[in-house]
């Protein structure tokens, strides 16, 4: 079912520091600060070639990495994301397999203007997961 | 500097339970396990085609994860692994820079037999990064 890992998203306190940092110690391909507001982050990519890592800065007072942030207020690796050809058809097998969905358990339209879903980190790890279609 | 995201690395108490679940219910590519006791980690590869997800298990007393885990005993994101070209002058740039590379500042040989270094998550949001020369 899941194919290509999209990305992984990184929490962070300080969006232009933590691109600078990528940037100018890492040598790292740093995009332009892109915000959100609809999903309550800004967001940075970071191109990697084969694949990308966003840094995610709270936007607003419901932001969804505001949480994540009073836990872990240095930052931390948020996420990660694989993509699926068939959000709906993957949401199906996963409730069906026991797996538990975020929010109400259908897909919604994400930060890419992509369905996606989001699986909780308890059946995973700790870790938490995203589909994307692509 | 830094090129293609090589894999994500997450710390699993039970390497046989999260390899049943990553097979079983998202239907990935999930690899046999291979125990390196010279790195104190059993892992399992997932591969997504265009990058990696690790999947590490303790093993031995030594293990760099232990104390992972007995902080998050349910399992996380571990680190980021990014290829680079030449993990000397990597490490020059980041030590010039003032990034703190762990143990004492030179690579050494990671779990994949290649040159590896791993820098502190201080200076980068939280997150672990190891660097690997491909």
């Amino acid at each position: 079912m899941i194919g290509r890992l999209n990305h992984v998203a990184i929490a962070v306190p300080d969006l232009a520091a933590a691109s600078a940092r990528y940037r100018d110690l890492l040598g790292a391909q740093v995009g332009p600060p892109q915000a959100l507001p609809e999903h309550g982050v800004t967001l940075v990519f970071i191109d990697a070639g084969n694949s990308k890592v966003e840094l995610l800065e709270p936007l607003g007072a419901d932001s969804p990495i505001a949480a994540f942030l009073a836990r872990s207020p240095g930052g931390g690796m948020h996420h990660i994301c694989f993509e699926v050809p068939d959000i709906r058809a993957a949401a199906a097998t996963l409730a069906a397999g026991g797996a538990r969905i975020l929010g109400d358990g259908t897909p919604r339209t994400g930060a890419h203007g992509k369905p996606v879903l989001f699986l909780h980190p308890k059946e995973f790890d700790g870790t938490l997961i995203e589909l994307e279609e692509v």
